[in-house]
């Protein structure tokens, strides 16, 4: 395990009972920090803390709870924020702006920052880097997940180990919550702090930013991306550096399996669905399509029902992408053709289709027949469940 | 009721029993027709035929089939509205390219042109333009509506009694058809076909294109407006004349309550939501924000509860409005305003606001806090109804 990363996690009484919901984590070799942020004009006030420092490049720790999303709470939000991050900074003897802060929860309601602050002596005795310290970690940071999401992967770069571990908490908004994507990524390598920026914009753009519960964005999404150095190789400055591809793999996997794991844990989600769009003239418009696809709650609705309704995907295609015509596109459930010539496939089968979509795991393509740009995209059915979770009033 | 225009309805067993399912209109003054179509680049046969002969500005004819949506059906999808164009020209000794068409049903299956032109002989025989045939007619169209949906206005153009009758099904993607939103308004005003589109395309920008059940888009979403004449005024040639503001005035009231209508019996609902967007840049950035609420299913299941999880409206302006900030915006459910200074406001109460969510109507109003214009759309409520609907096996 990544022997110079601690971990700490507490209760600190925000909302949850009987589990940790505040997670600290010290650099002992300072990090360098890349992010990845909301596109909200709405950002919580954390958001705008890491946003604002994250130029700055270096990390000597991570705060984050759980249960308070400490957005749209004005001047006192900010002010809960900077408390937080001076609190940190006395007991590491660091500057405030190397402390790095998410939080996730309700909106609108004040985050008293004495429950934090009280908290910060006490976790800063019990730092471990256990393996058991990660997973805990990966749990204090859930709202109404049902599982932690925590990946590992090891390579190499310029013959030295390298590690890499990530958790992540789920995308979907989650009554009584509005949850938020958050996701922390750590790594002894030695990069760059532009490189680690790049590289991660790459990785989530492939994974966090193609994944899709319910269309809605929260106010707090965030990734980051921390790189302690303490594998003591030359430092990479250059995203296209052959010794970094290996690396990039890794995290490429690392960070869609993530990505996966909350759209299978999204509201009441029973299956994983992968929407693949090829024949595009860029891939904007690819993934455009892709995720008009995967949001159509008709869509969703009918996979739910392993119902072949495949005139819904036709639809998303058809309000998403004027620039194609019936003739050009083709579509195919698994390995299914549904379409030819702009009409039904000849050797349509409802009934083979219909037990195709019963499995846990469902591929759609759609051929847009108009260049050679391509798309991938995941999501999850729409059941009853998730009116259930998203409907009944906070009690 | 308009004198002139006269319908016939059957039952054709396309798909429907004990019910009718074609609607036969036929014009004896040829009527002057405009008209507004789905943007979808898959348009179903119909939409593609109607398009194209639109411009002539001269209709004889309508007809409209219900239970199969002639859509992605390719060269055959073609050639049954030809034959249907034709066998209805053939009776009424018209051009074919005065017969104007839709379908509303399911999806890729073809649609056997038999049914419909064995149908028109008999059809021929029975019209009617007394009341009860309007009331045939907006059911004739129905797919899986649960209640017609007719609205009669009357007004005066230089001293002539004008009448308005407008009909419509609905807009929701209702299984196991993919349903389609289609409106026909009729009157014996004396429009120039420019004039009679550009008040057309108005009257369905505020309503028709105002409204959203669930965000998708059909293939066969068509609005036909007809004007006969025969009240034997002037043409009217400016959509600025002032002898047309009273009638302006009834055909919005009419497209707006069959809009709602259309809301309201969207698949499950129980609500009809308003939602006011002001203090916007432009009316088109309100009206991005104002369905960006409308279509988020977190803000609609939150409603179906009565839960005033207003972090949820927030959410939506902040995925949709980057031009806004917290402290710029103030939200308010019904008369009680939520936000003040980007946090909570000091005087909101939550139970109030619960109280007031348990109503048939609510109306959300924001305020971006960044310039003059305004917008309004109407949505419903997502509850587990919408699913069940749509999510059951297609049996």
């Amino acid at each position: 395990m990544l022997s110079n990363i601690f971990i700490s996690t507490t209760n600190c009484d925000i909302k949850y009972k009987n589990r940790d919901d505040l997670l600290f984590i010290k650099f002992n070799h300072p990090a360098t920090v890349a992010g990845v942020f909301t596109k909200s004009s709405m950002p919580a006030s954390p958001v705008l803390w890491c946003k604002k420092n994250i130029h700055l490049g270096k990390a000597r720790a991570l705060i984050v709870n759980a249960g308070n999303a400490n957005a749209f709470t004005g001047k006192i939000g900010d002010e809960t924020v900077i408390q937080t991050a001076n609190a940190v900074a006395n007991a590491l003897k660091c500057k405030s702006e190397e402390v790095f802060i998410s939080s996730t929860g309700v909106i609108g309601e004040i985050l008293d920052y004495k429950k934090i602050t009280h908290a910060i002596p006490l976790m800063s005795e019990n730092f471990s880097n256990h393996e058991v310290a990660w997973d805990k970690a990966s749990r204090s940071i859930m709202t109404t997940d049902t599982k932690p999401k925590l990946v590992k992967k090891t390579c190499t770069i310029l013959g030295k180990n390298i590690e890499l571990i990530g958790f992540a908490k789920g995308s979907g908004m989650i009554a009584p919550n509005m949850a938020t994507m958050l996701g922390y990524i750590f790594t002894n390598a030695n990069i760059a702090q532009d490189t680690l920026q790049k590289i991660l914009v790459d990785a989530v753009e492939k994974s966090f930013n193609s994944i899709t519960v319910d269309s809605d964005q929260s106010t707090n999404d965030t990734v980051l991306f921390f790189a302690d150095k303490s594998a003591n190789h030359h430092e990479i400055s250059d995203s296209h550096d052959k010794n970094l591809h290996e690396f990039r793999e890794k995290l490429d996997e690392l960070c869609l399996e993530l990505a996966k794991m909350i759209v299978v844990d999204g509201e009441g989600a029973k299956k994983l669905i992968e929407i693949i769009v090829e024949g595009a003239q860029t891939g904007i418009q690819a993934k455009n399509v892709a995720m008009s696809i995967a949001n159509s709650p008709l869509v969703k609705t009918a996979i739910a029902g392993a119902d072949p309704n495949w005139g819904r995907i036709v639809m998303a295609v058809g309000k998403s992408c004027p620039e194609t015509s019936p003739e050009k596109i083709l579509v195919k459930i698994g390995e299914h053709p549904l379409t030819q010539n702009g009409a039904k496939h000849p050797e349509y089968v409802e009934k083979v289709v219909h037990e195709y979509l019963k499995k846990p795991e469902v591929v759609i393509t759609v051929n847009l027949g108009i260049g050679n740009a391509s798309s991938i995209v995941w999501t999850c059915d729409l059941n009853e469940e998730y009116i259930k979770i998203n409907k009944d009033y906070r009690s």
